[in-house]
């Protein structure tokens, strides 16, 4: 049946409102306005910044349909788009990638100054919404949205992968994996036979580690509350891992004497101000580079003292993984088929949507490192 | 006269205590113990930094002698020293090099980590110090103490420099001229073509821009709220300058409107917590960097929003410009020599060391860039 053109009436996870459970429902997808296209779901991973936008964490507004990590299949395209066509399978890309501004044409950074022109209000370019769920609209997540069957997004916002790749473990190339494995090779350069220490042993802080170990470092310390991540941290290309609850001593000082004080790189992949800080004093005093790639609650504000910086260490931070996306997720879709890196490393839990709010108990418990939904 | 191994009485500037004038006295100048030497003072100039002691944003015991950037001839050595001998012309060093440290043997980076063991307390290695004045313990500063004909310190934390520079104009490179060339240099690494905003147009501001102007940038824009610094930075090498106060907008803002968002590296050469931030904000959020050379009083912390770093921005600071102290230092002096870049820029007053306070004035009144004291 061709359904270009119509409105699809499809199954999504629809959130109501703050820190509610996820409710199956049905939705009507409209077709995609120009330069649009409309996509089948074929997996999704869940990433703590869905749950930030569950709890509040990150704004949005409600109801909304989440979900950003994930692979699809062009279904219909809309008026004047040239860039994919129905079938093609493609990957959503969380930040636009104008290929004119400031960011884009240079050769570091990827944070496309269209990003800053639209703070993200849940719609479209043309300020609505494509899902319509019992008569009201529903708003989109990240320009995307994906805890769906169908979405609709611009052809802009999409970069086609291999037609070949598996879309239940290439989902997360579209963040998890990049975010952590370009941290540790586009931001931090890390540096063969270096020390690196990675903050949070989720799905960013395996992937931080799979990227520290494909540069070569030859000591990766693993730091989170929960050992039971230690165990698949370890198995990523952790060489050691640690837990702060063990210690009385700051985290900075138990590494310190750990390593010689030789910590060159340190990463915080978790969204804590605390661990923010304590990984900028965990990384050499005088050529330490820490890299922040957790979010903290929208407007809070960071503290710390600036002699931390002045010994010569550097701060910096990235949004997945400092990546060209446009570009890059294609070449990392294709060095995944030739097995340079195991994505089955991240994935502990794969569900049908259906069991979405499983999903993300696992998360909240700490069960799970990523957990793929299935439609 | 052979004067090694005497104590010598010479003319010293002593402060006595917090925010009062200096007061020229007699004092008395130890022999070097094992490992020390003692040096004739010919020049030094006046920073920043030592104004930081005398207002106490920056501590140190009482009465001191202060001054570190300088220029000096070895009058006599102590027990032991091999790397020194009586008649060389050196320039001393405000960070160590122990030359086995994780940091001495790392190729990036110069806070050597003898530097964290010892907060310095105005003292010798040895818990004591050289200088008498009315009977009184005199204190170093930053481990040396140049308002002094005559001082003491370690072989270790001097560098030997070509015999025939001029010592008025090579005592820059023991602060100023290092710390804010190296900072354009070495930890930014300002490349050619590039937009380069430098806040604070001091001794320090200045060789920034020198610093940037030597690195090809093509614009390099001034900003400092004393219009009088325009005149010599335009001379050192910016092309434009401006003043926070002719503006209602933020600096980051007017920035961004004049050079189409565009700021590749901005440096801060103040030591205010809001300009800081300020340069932060300033440079590009995709891939722009921000280097704090400006001290904040002792234990100030610092407050932003960290969302300026996750965009892909990077922040770092170093201390005297990240140069290995030790090996850097003659190299600067040689390239001095060689004319690759001119201290006079600098310099705007001269003044016999008697006449200390007037140089202070001048600082703190805004009149001058670098004032040189000499004996
Ligand atoms: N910058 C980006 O582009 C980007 C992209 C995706 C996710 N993120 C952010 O990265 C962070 C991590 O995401 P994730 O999906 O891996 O989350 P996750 O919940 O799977 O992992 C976080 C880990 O941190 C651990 N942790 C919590 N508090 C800790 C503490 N005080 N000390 C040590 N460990 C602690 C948890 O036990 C957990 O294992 C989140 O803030 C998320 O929003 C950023
Ligand atoms: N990191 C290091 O190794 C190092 C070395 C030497 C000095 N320093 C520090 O560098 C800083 C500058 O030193 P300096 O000797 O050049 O000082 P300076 O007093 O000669 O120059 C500071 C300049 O900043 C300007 N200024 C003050 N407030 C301002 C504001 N709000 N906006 C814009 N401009 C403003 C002043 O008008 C002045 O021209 C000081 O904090 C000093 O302690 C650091
Ligand atoms: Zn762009
Ligand atoms: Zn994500
Ligand atoms: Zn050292
Ligand atoms: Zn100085």
């Amino acid at each position: 049946m061709n359904t270009a053109g119509k409105v699809i009436k499809c199954k999504a996870a629809v959130l109501w409102g703050l820190k509610q459970p996820f409710s199956i429902e049905d939705v009507e997808v409209a077709p995609p306005k120009a330069h649009e296209i409309r996509l089948k779901i074929l997996a999704t991973g869940i990433c703590h910044t869905d749950d930030n936008a569950v709890t509040g964490n990150l704004y949005t507004p409600f109801p909304v349909i989440l979900g950003h990590e994930a692979t699809g299949i062009v279904e219909s395209i809309g008026e004047g788009v040239t860039t994919v066509k129905p079938g093609d399978k493609v990957i959503p890309l969380s930040i636009s990638h104008c290929g004119k501004c400031s960011s884009c044409i240079n050769t570091n950074g990827n944070f496309c100054m269209e990003m800053l022109l639209n703070t993200d209000q849940g719609v479209r370019s043309d300020g609505t919404t494509r899902f319509t769920c019992k008569g009201k609209p529903v708003y989109h997540f990240l320009k995307f949205s994906s805890f769906t069957e169908y979405t609709v997004t611009s052809e802009f916002l999409v970069t086609k992968i291999d037609a070949a790749a598996p879309p239940e473990k290439v989902c997360l190339i579209g963040c998890a994996f990049s975010t952590g494995y370009g941290a540790a090779l586009n931001a931090a350069k890390v540096t063969p036979g270096s020390t690196c220490a990675v903050f949070g042993l989720g799905g960013i802080g395996l992937s931080v580690i799979m990227g520290c170990k494909a540069a070569g470092a030859s000591r990766i310390i693993g730091i989170d509350i929960n050992p039971r991540k230690f165990e698949r941290a370890m198995a990523a290309g952790a060489t050691e891992c640690i837990n702060p609850k063990d210690y009385t001593k700051p985290i900075s000082e138990v590494l310190k004497d750990m390593t010689d004080n030789s910590v060159g790189y340190t990463f915080e992949a978790i969204g804590h101000h605390e661990t923010m800080v304590d990984a900028l004093a965990s990384c050499h005093p005088s050529h330490g580079i820490s890299v922040i790639i957790g979010i903290l609650p929208s407007s809070k504000m960071l503290t710390y003292d600036p002699m931390l910086l002045l010994t010569g260490r550097t701060w910096k931070g990235c949004f997945l993984g400092g990546w060209k996306l446009k570009d890059d997720f294609p070449k990392l879709v294709s060095d995944f088929m030739a097995k340079k890196f195991d994505l089955d490393q991240l994935i502990t839990h794969v569900l049908p949507i259906n069991k979405i709010n499983e999903g993300f108990d696992l998360l909240n418990n700490g069960e799970c490192i990523r957990t793929i939904l299935t439609f």
